[in-house]
């Protein structure tokens, strides 16, 4: 793996011969003439770019009939054109620029020579930064983020469901697979709604365009990396949605996917590189009859990623085959890919002033590669967060992807935050199994123990269900109490919750558990005539105001509350049905008690001496009335009991 | 846990205060004459001890009755009396003694003058050692370790079944928590069974005195840790033992307990020190009337060990509580008592010449004196190997406890062996489930897989089942091909296998699944007149002779091959229910295919060209035949193929 890391980064580092003579420039003052602006070029990518990063160095994609035989020239002080790579497809062209400290933020023009002694010229914009790097403040354990299906949220703008010239045509409600018409305009009225619940972070999965013949609405299989899919809104729109947020001190989450784009991407009638994508001789000889039988699929054998004894052939297979066959795997072992993705990246956070990155499939592309990724944003974005999601339920897996654990292969993602796929099976085996032994509570119990292997616990997302994953309603077989012992305990654990949209309202599967399309089902009052409303509460059950009313109150504690943000962390190994957790800062304790009886129980209280807070008044987060600690406490009823010191 | 360490090495270290004075007398040249013998002590432990080992401190339990208040005199060259200390108890003193590089290995007094000047003479021996501290060597993952019930294995001598004074008496082979009559002359008579079979070393259960009331048969329940158990011989016996397993380069591990003692320990009738065993202040209390009620027994919830959240009143709980009521809790923070555990330890290995010790329930004791205790040993014998049960089908336990890794809480445990129960489960579970995407073999591949996590998986002990867990033949549901697929891969992995005797002829617990006395059945042959004769074959089924024969097989070669030892392994993602494992060592290539189908089927070897074998003569090493490996291979039924290159 270190050779593998070492080869890459040569490789990425692309040599900066002409450096020095860019730096002898650095005394000069000079004022570049404005240009006469040109857009002869069909597609230049990333299609702006900035001063003022550490990473002084950008490499354009051109993509233009014929470019590859261009001789390219930039005349702008403070930015060098290093280097020019032509690519396997005559219609490419890579530039390697150099940005020095000293480049003017503003236009400059790129001239392309052509052998015919004819011209073709790009007007190319370098941009001023708006937000300093130390205030992109990433998603942290004080957070609590809301996890949206944006096609399945609220449809605010019924004008943009349909677009025409796309491959998906029309909307249909009643089919869980087809476009529902959600939007990110939804998202942005109703963030007065998620503020209030007491989220303090949003996460929508991908809206990046999915120009697909179905299944767009998921947004995965993404077709163009720099375009907003119109069918969510516009650029214009989710800048908004991220400076909405931004005025209300809350953190806008970017879903984003570096191992794949969808079978539709532009890219893919005309591949710059014979190796821009995996299996792409394969994909070409079997093109007209591209299906499953036909894909060189992923083996979906994530554990090689780890496996000091995986063969080879099972490792490419996991990493080099496709996630599904209509979405090609990226190969970011082209060093022009990796630059590619990075910048993509980069380009994102600065463009909508991210609070944090969630990225897809995490231990699917290269994995040197995805430390590079990882650090390359982190050394912009010193503050900032990225989660990476691997599917797993093993605590070692969730450990080794976190940054400064010790890994024996030498490896270090650079990745802050690790998902707990782990603590979600725990919580809801412990809810649903009858207490015993080795069964219930002892799960979570013994689950959290866990934390003594992570290099950060805090900084681990943590979640009772996703957008892949059946409603923990559903896992939890309709049972509201467990429901809401397990979302109480989520948000007391030293981790970074996350909750997914509806969960509020008990949305479920039943009728299909597992189900995609039913787990990302329409929320309710997101479009206009829906019955109930849940924005507004109208037509709701009891149970899921209830339920709502519940999440509001322990959120909204919980977003001012150190002692759960970042306090220390007690708990006692469960006993008849209970189990006590305690988080600690300063004079703030909060106290959370499962009681898994159906019956009253009274609890001796000397057993928990040590938390020092005998005689001491508490306060029910919930119903706000206050007791005394003393010898004992009593649990009248199956639920969970959250108390605080904060009075 | 790191100030704890500390404090614990403080106290251990008993400060040398007269040390100079020792060393300036190096250079006389001094012969003692030779003693008078004297034995007025009533019992003096360790009873003798040797010269040559790197620590040269000695710590003596001396016990008399009113010996407190006597002053203790030694002199004899390069012995010094360093200090001593009274005990709570006025019947003990301890003696800190430092034996210097030139002290003679002779006998000498002890002189302990009493109040009314009359005076007890006692002759204490250091013997010279008898081996090199370096050929100790520890079992290994060339190793293949059979371990054995002694009171279940053979009674070679009926003469010691009963044995006059002690408590409990008879023996009923019709009961399995009776004993049965089994000894150590009985494991001694059958080497040329166990090495035949091939294995290289013979782990009993523990043979030292139980006089315990019922249940003494197991032998975990020790009421003199310098004794061994009459009814399974004399320690001339267990010598014996000891000296033909290391004529035949076998190795004899000591299964030792450090964790508690039993209830009719001879201590427990004046205990040496207040806080001598955990909880002893409530056990004298309720001394009358002492039962699992009135226990202070141990919470067993042992991951309060690695819990950065876990309440002290758990912790001390786990390591305090009692393991069952019958079995005082040793409290090895008392300084004393570590010494006496650490001694005895190493007076065992020094008195039998051991190839290893095997430390049960290692996460009982106090974790920081167990690290201590560890390292004391492998300091004495660098070479040795010392294998610490905890019984956790979590990897993150089995990596925690192996020296070396890194955990976060500073911890290293200085054990080189840890025990594989995750992998026995994943073995099982991978048999017995159907093969699907998430299940069956991919169990044994992904749990395979977790070895990136292990400092050193060839020094992990792996096993199917053992004293205390149901038959692996009885968990793969009485299917003899599964259980020949387990113990085949058991054999192929980087591990240190163990087996348990009996497993060879299939022996079950169908009656009662995991009860103890049935999984500790007598070995058939082991008692004059038994129908059936494993040791023969007489008697046995036609499947029964047949497992033995195949085990015998892969032992066998197992033995001396080095590519098993210690060679590379890789592994092939499971596929269509075959799964390939290759171990290599220079010329030596092992194949283990495991088949799961019970129609023929044949494998395209393409995706195994890494491997190399291509156009290479294997031969089979159960049947002997040879085959080329060609570009398919043919299986034609369940089970395990096994080919070797080594011809």
């Amino acid at each position: 793996m270190k050779n593998t890391l070492k080869m890459l980064s040569i490789c990425v580092l692309v040599l900066m011969a002409s450096c020095k003579e860019s730096t002898s420039k650095e005394s000069e003052v000079h004022i570049d003439n404005p240009v006469e602006e040109a857009s002869d070029i069909d597609r230049i990518e990333p299609p702006h770019w900035w001063t003022g990063f550490k990473n002084s160095k950008l490499q354009l994609l051109v993509k233009h009939p014929n470019i590859g035989s261009a001789t390219p020239e930039i005349s702008h002080s403070g930015v060098t054109l290093v280097k020019f790579h032509k690519a396997d497809s005559p219609n490419y062209l890579f530039l390697d620029l150099e940005i020095s400290e000293t480049a003017n933020a503003e236009k400059f023009n790129i001239r392309f020579k052509l052998d015919d002694d004819s011209e073709l010229i790009q007007t190319y914009e370098l941009k001023s930064r708006e937000i300093s790097a130390e205030d992109y403040v990433g998603f942290d354990s004080s957070d609590a983020i809301y996890l949206i299906t944006p096609d399945r949220f609220a449809n605010a703008n019924p004008e943009n469901d349909e677009v025409e010239g796309l491959l998906q045509q029309g909307i249909d409600r009643t089919h869980g697979y087809a476009r529902h018409g959600g939007d990110l305009q939804g998202i942005t009225e109703h963030l007065d709604y998620i503020d209030d619940l007491g989220f303090t972070a949003v996460w929508p999965c991908p809206v990046l365009i999915n120009d697909m013949p179905s299944g767009s609405y998921h947004g995965y299989a993404m077709t163009d990396f720099y375009k907003v899919d119109p069918r969510f809104g516009t650029l214009d729109e989710y800048k908004k949605l991220a400076d909405e947020l931004r005025n209300r001190d809350m953190k806008l989450i970017m879903d984003q996917v570096a191992n794949h784009c969808g079978l539709e991407h532009w890219w893919m009638k005309d591949l710059p590189f014979k190796d821009w994508v995996n299996y792409q001789d394969y994909y070409l000889e079997n093109i007209d009859n591209w299906n499953r039988e036909t894909t060189k699929m992923s083996n979906h054998r994530r554990t090689t990623n780890q496996d000091p004894y995986a063969a080879k052939m099972d490792n490419d297979g996991m990493s080099q085959g496709w996630f599904v066959p209509d979405m090609p795997d990226l190969n970011q072992r082209n060093p022009f890919m990796a630059n590619y993705i990075i910048q993509n990246s980069i380009w994102w956070v600065e463009t909508l002033g991210l609070g944090g990155i969630r990225q897809d499939t995490y231990p699917y592309p290269d994995k040197a590669f995805m430390s590079d990724w990882a650090g390359a944003i982190m050394t912009e974005y010193p503050n900032f967060s990225i989660v990476g999601e691997e599917w797993s339920y093993n605590p070692l897996l969730i450990a080794y992807w976190q940054e400064g654990h010790e890994n024996k292969d030498g490896y270090d993602s650079n990745l802050k935050s690790s998902m707990d796929f782990a603590m979600q099976k725990h919580i809801i085996d412990a809810l649903n199994e009858e207490e015993s032994w080795d069964k219930g509570l002892v799960k979570m119990y013994e689950g959290l123990a866990n934390d003594f292997a992570y290099t950060s616990p805090k900084d681990i997302m943590a979640f009772l269900d996703n957008h892949d994953k059946s409603r923990v309603y559903t896992e939890l077989k309709g049972d509201a109490v467990n429901t809401k012992i397990a979302l109480s305990y989520l948000l007391m654990l030293p981790r970074i919750p996350q909750i997914y949209y509806g969960t509020e309202i008990l949305m479920d599967d039943f009728d299909n558990p597992g189900d995609h399309g039913l787990i990302r089902t329409d929320f309710p009052g997101g479009w206009e005539g829906d019955k109930v409303n849940a924005f507004t509460g109208e037509g709701l059950s009891a149970e899921q105001k209830d339920m709502q009313s519940y999440l509001k109150k322990i959120l909204n504690y919980r977003k001012t509350s150190e002692a759960i943000h970042e306090g220390e962390t007690k708990h006692f190994a469960p006993f008849m049905g209970t189990y006590f957790l305690y988080r600690t800062k300063g004079d703030e304790t909060v106290v959370h008690i499962i009681n898994k009886n159906n019956k009253p129980i009274e609890i001796d209280l000397k057993y928990h001496e040590e938390m020092g807070l005998k005689g001491k008044t508490l306060k029910n987060i919930i119903s706000g009335e206050t007791m005394t600690w003393g010898d004992s406490i009593k649990l009248n009823e199956k639920g969970s009991l959250i108390l605080t010191t904060k009075l």
